[in-house]
This record gives C-alpha cells, structure tokens and sequence, in this order.
C-alpha cells in the first residue's frame, strides 16, 4: 500500500556521477540487490550517519574511510543490513571495499560501503564480489533509477527526485532513497544519495546537508523504530561553475541549500507515502511555538501515537487522541488553554478544547481526505514547522508480522 | 483478546471500606457504569495522577480536592473521560461532586472525581445525578467485583488483587484496576483503587503509594500512548492495629510497602495481558545497568518498537530488532559490545553480535510461548529492574480503529 505516492524515473544525471546496478543474488528472486556510484576526481562528499548505537558495521566502516581522503565509490547492497554482525561484519565490510578497490585501482578507503536488509545475517561477500565487475563495466550516468531500485527492500515504488537551481549557477541536484519501515527521525533514518554538480566548500557541503537532513529526513515518522544501517549522503561533483566555489554564505550558498533542503523533503515524503501498510500521507504543522525543537517534539508525540494512528485509518475524527498525544510531548512547557488545533480547513479544538462550532460530521468529512493536515497552534511564541507521518494500518502489522529479508 | 489473563473475583472486603456499583445509562448497553467508593473516618488518603498536560477535568478538580482534607468518597465513572471539555467540564465534575455531597452530608471537596472513557464528549451529569442515590444505598464491603466491573472501558476482563500480609500486623490489601489501551509510564497510567487496612501516617502512605507505583504501573506499556486521566489512590483505613502507626520507616513499613507493591504489580500485569490485541506478556528484564533509569530506558525502547511487538506477534524471533530498539534507547550510554540477550532460555545475542551456539530453530521454539521473557545484560553496572509489555497485533488496529466509547 502507498499513501497518494506518485513518482517519476525521470532523473537527470548530474555531471561527474556514473552509476550502475545490477543483481548479486543476495535475495532469492531476480531482483537488483546492488548500486555503485562512481564519483569523478575533486568532487566532495557529506554524509550523516544514524545515532543508533547499534549501528551496522557498514556504517562503522563507511564513517572510518570518510576520514582518509577523497570518495572514489559509493557500494550499496540491498537484502542484508550487515547489522548485529560484530567483528566478522566489519572484516566483511572492509573485505568488500577492498575486492573493489582492487578491481578499480583505487584505495580502499576511497569506498564508502552502505547495507540495508535483514539483521543479524553475515554478509554474502562472496557473492557481492562476484558481482562487482559487471557493475563496474555497466557503469553509465543515466542509471539513477536503476540504482533506486536496487536499493529497495519492503519499499513498494523507487523514490527518487531531481530539482534544477534557477539564478546564475543553475545547479543541477538528482537524489534517490530507500525507505518504507523502521523510519523515525534521529539524524538519518534511510538510506539516501543526493548528487549536485555544484562546487561546494567541504564547510558549505556539510552545512547544507545538516540543514536539509533536520528539515527533511529527521522530519518523518513511520513507525518510530530506528533503522542501525541509516545513512543519507551528499556529493557535490563541481563540475558546474566549477571556478566558482559555493561559499558558507551569499546568495548561491543560499540557493543551493534551498534547493537540496527541497529535494530532500520531497524524497522525505515518498518514504513516507511508501510507508508499510500506509493509507494515509499526513502533514504536522505546529505553528507558533517558541521554537522549532518545540515544533518537532509535538509533532514527533503525534506521528509516534498508536492511537492516533489508527483513528487516522479508519477516518475517525477521534480528536481527543489528538489532545492526549500532544499532552505527553516531551520537554514541552505547554499552556493547554491557548492550543488550537486544525483538521484540514476544520477547527475541531480552541483554546484547549472541542470548539464550539465543531460538529462530528465536519470532523468525518474532514478525515475521509488521503491527505490529511492536522494543524496545531500552541499561541505561545513564533516559530513553527512541518512534520509528516502515515496512518497504522492492518497492513503494517501483517507486513511486520511477516518480513524477515 | 489477552495474554493468559486469569483473575479471580474473591476480593477480600478491607475494614473501613463500602462500596458500589450500578449503571448510570452512560453506555447505551446494559452494563455498569458508576462506581463509589465510601471511606470511613480517620482513613487516610495519597493518590497519584497523570503528568499529561492535557490532563482531563475530574484529574484537576481530585487534585484540588485533595489538598482540602479528610475524603469521604470516590466517584467513578466509564464512558466519558470527560477530558478535552475546558471550564464547563471542571464545572461539571464540580456539579457532580457537589450532588452526592448533598445526598451523603458532607463537603463537595470530600469527593474525588474519576472518569474514563471518551475523550471530548461533555460528561452526562444528569445521568450520573440520578443515579446517584441507588448508588449510595447498595453501599456493602464486599462490592470490590462489582465496582471492578463498573469502571471497564475496552478492558475484556475485570482486573482485582488481594493481599494479606504476614508478620504482627496481617495487614489487608485489596486493589482494582481497570486499562487496556492509552497504556504507557508516566505517573500513573489507568485507574487503581487501593485500600489497605493500615494505620498509615500521611507520609509513609505517599512514600509507600510512590514506590509501588514506580515500580509497577510505570513499568509497564501497551501502546505507548500516556491517558489523560490516568489516576491512582491508596486508602489506609486504620482500623487494623489501630493504636500503632505505620511510621516512615521500620520493618511494619517495610512489609505493608512490600505487600502494596507486590498488589500493584499484580494489578500491572493484568492491564498488560489485558492489552488491547495482546496475544503474549512479555517480561523485559533488564540486568546490570548502571542505574534503575538505564533500565527502564531500554526496556521502554522494546516496550514501544512496533517492530519487536509485530515480531513478538508473528513468533518471529527477529532479534535485529530488539538490538535496534536497544541501539535508540534514551539517554543511556551503552557499551553494545558488552550486551547479551536471552530470549527465555536461549542466548541470540552475545557481546552485541549473533550468539555462537545460536540457532534459528532455538529462537523460534523460545517464541511460540504465550508468555516471553526478553533478559538484555547490559554488563556494565549492578542495576537490575523487570517492565512488562504485549504484543501488538491485527486486534489491537481493529479495537482502535472501531472504539470511540
């Protein structure tokens, strides 16, 4: 199931990016299981990691070879998390960058590896080195979709997005992620790779990247569980404007961030249309709080709630669940008796309770929608910021009660 | 649906305590409703409440209630919680409070208001006015079943515990509960009624009622989702060993908090294999932290991770979940490579990886129980503390997708 989830395959290369995928027989079925991306010389790379403890050992490894220079490849495997693994996942994570590196005639550190699949299987090595020359020799820069779709695990459609700049750079940004369950906000909560042909300072990179990250990504809810293999990566190739370097200020500085912080919310909200079992694609709007983390902690307690959720499916304007769920926000110094809230274009709650002029059948009409706003104005300062989340349905137990790879 | 819920209906009468049940009409079906309790004098009274901000209105006017002095009754009813409702549901928990004290003689603030159910809907004064007088003629000691029964929402069986202790004082403890779904730590997270017969000063009653109830109620979770009218209370009539008080220490203390623990944790328990849709009751032990919050902490993390409770569901001994759900835990700093878990008997996880000797076969045989217990050793302190919780499973999306009332 996908909550109103419309894509398109039409992703534009972004100059100094080659990308390959094909299957390494990691999953039974004739599926792509694997992605490459080559990244031209000069290029530079940012890149957030989950804050999971138990984080898979790709991310442990990716997280070490980021620290020695420049990234030639980005090796992504889809149908085994590499996760639970201990010493022999990282040996099998090194191992695999290395038959790469070999085969390339780079450093092995100049290989970011990146899993998501099963946990607490060992790594088919084998098999993904096998693997690794015909992705090396289908390496082409029109391959984004198939790279999307290589990385796919419980994901029903491909989620990828391309934006252009408009100004003097015109920069060109393409991205594509992978997402659909065990998706909750906490640095990165999927996997994700966005490329711009933009020359970035390496500060400038990492700054728009958090930026894009706490805006987009760590905006999403599924199901609240934290995925150990979470990674979300930026490479600007520089080969657009490439005398001039993007700055950590000015108006192309501020271009760029717009845009990638754009792209990033759009692909944010396709694993949350993609979300297991979802019916429903709903905003969080939390207006006039005193800050964003105030936003996020109201909007996180809704799009976290069971019980929410499921009023959500079965359409039922169960406000009061609204009201519970806000009320136990975390770090939250609430005054009850200004909040407001919204239901689409209804009011269903002032000044901390039912409104006046809400009746049972505007709240129904109200939530019969796919796309559903619910709109909270805690009237106690001025900042306010969106959140977006799906419904719990049937399906999310059934898939969840049944994925195992 | 529950997890292997067994209660008995042989509530022992506690000295200084009547009690009664009857139908107000607030369901449309023909069930009880309405439940009062009546104290005798000189009883002593601590109570505990929700720490949801949006705190329903009977919550905010007990608690004011509270700090007047001797209460006399304990009014109580289901099918309207009567939470969201702003000035006109203080005033009409007031309104109520006021009525019975005019049948009974005393003073309006020697009534403490209870009320679960519905959130949002105005409470049904007139219905529960005049049914009032019935109520207070039925009064008996032995109408704790009755009372039980009057107060269940979603709840599929009556939830009631007795106790009696041993040593000089042979102290009597009798308890009900009632909670199935908005079920999650934080103060208090149902309704509990408790009356012991223990001459009780004020003090060691609160201490006594605080621990138990850290130790029982907070530790426990369904859904992850915190009421709003979540309240807890002990009564200490007195009458037994009325010349000795129970002072703030010293072994009488140390039983009669042994004994309202241990009645407590009963009473959690049931609320959990009562859970809506559980299928299993799950222990989560939790051994060798550095403190009691660590513990809790963790546990709290498997206790809400929709994907350990599908799992949990499905049989599906999933155990990269429990190690992610551990993994994003808050505020606990975990040495994962240390961590070993047991699922009943079989060890899955040693030293954060996949244990040696472990099987498939061995997990899934540990998982057909009905009753599962998940041990973490953290391995890096002498903390130790249990948490129950159940599965989440198709029911509990049905029960709350349907109920409204």
């Amino acid at each position: 199931m996908a909550a109103g989830l419309t894509h398109s395959t039409d992703l534009s290369p972004v100059d100094g990016i080659r990308l390959a995928g094909c299957s390494a027989g990691i999953y039974g079925a004739a599926r792509d299981d694997l992605a490459l991306f080559e990244i031209c010389d000069g290029a530079r790379v940012s890149a957030v990691f989950t804050r999971n403890r138990f984080c898979a050992a790709p991310v442990t490894v990716a997280r070490k070879h980021l620290q020695h220079g420049p990234v030639k490849y980005l090796l992504v495997n889809a149908g085994n998390a590499n996760a639970g693994t201990g010493a022999q996942g990282v040996n099998d994570a090194t191992q695999v960058c290395e038959a790469l590196a070999g085969l390339a005639g780079c450093a092995a550190e100049a290989v970011l590896p990146f899993s998501t699949g099963v946990i607490g299987e060992y790594l088919p090595v084998d098999k993904i080195c096998r693997a690794l020359p015909e992705l090396l020799d289908r390496l082409a820069d029109d391959a984004w979709p198939d790279c999307a779709r290589a990385i796919m695990t419980t994901d029903t459609r491909l989620k990828g997005s391309t934006a252009t700049g408009v100004g003097p750079e015109a920069f060109a940004v393409t991205g594509i992620a992978k997402g659909a369950g065990m998706i909750k906000p906490d640095m990165a909560t999927m996997l994700a790779f966005i490329a711009t042909d933009a020359n970035v300072s390496q500060g400038a990179l990492d700054r728009i990247l958090k930026t894009a990250v706490d805006e987009s990504f760590n905006r999403i809810c599924v199901d609240g569980d934290t995925s150990t293999n979470d990674a979300c990566v930026l490479v600007a190739t520089g080969k657009n404007n490439a005398g001039r370097m993007v700055g950590e200020a000015g108006p192309a500085y501020d271009r760029l961030e717009a845009l990638i912080t754009e792209l990033c919310t759009r692909l944010a909200q396709e694993i949350v249309r993609d979300g297991e079992g979802a019916t429903k694609f709903v905003t969080v709007r939390v207006d006039n709080a005193r800050s964003e983390t105030e936003c996020t902690a109201v909007a996180d307690a809704l799009a976290t709630s069971p019980l929410v959720k499921t009023a959500l499916y079965a359409s039922d304007p169960n406000w009061g669940r609204i009201l519970a769920a806000i009320g136990r926000s975390k770090g939250v110094d609430l005054d009850i008796d200004r909040i407001s809230v919204h239901l689409n274009e209804v009011c269903i709650v002032e000044n901390g309770a039912r409104a006046k002029d809400y009746t049972e059948e505007r709240g129904i009409a109200a939530m019969q929608d796919d796309e559903i706003e619910i709109r909270i104005d805690l009237n106690q300062g001025t900042a306010s910021a969106c959140y977006w989340t799906c419904d719990l349905s049937h399906d999310y137990v059934t898939i969840n009660a049944e994925y195992r790879s």
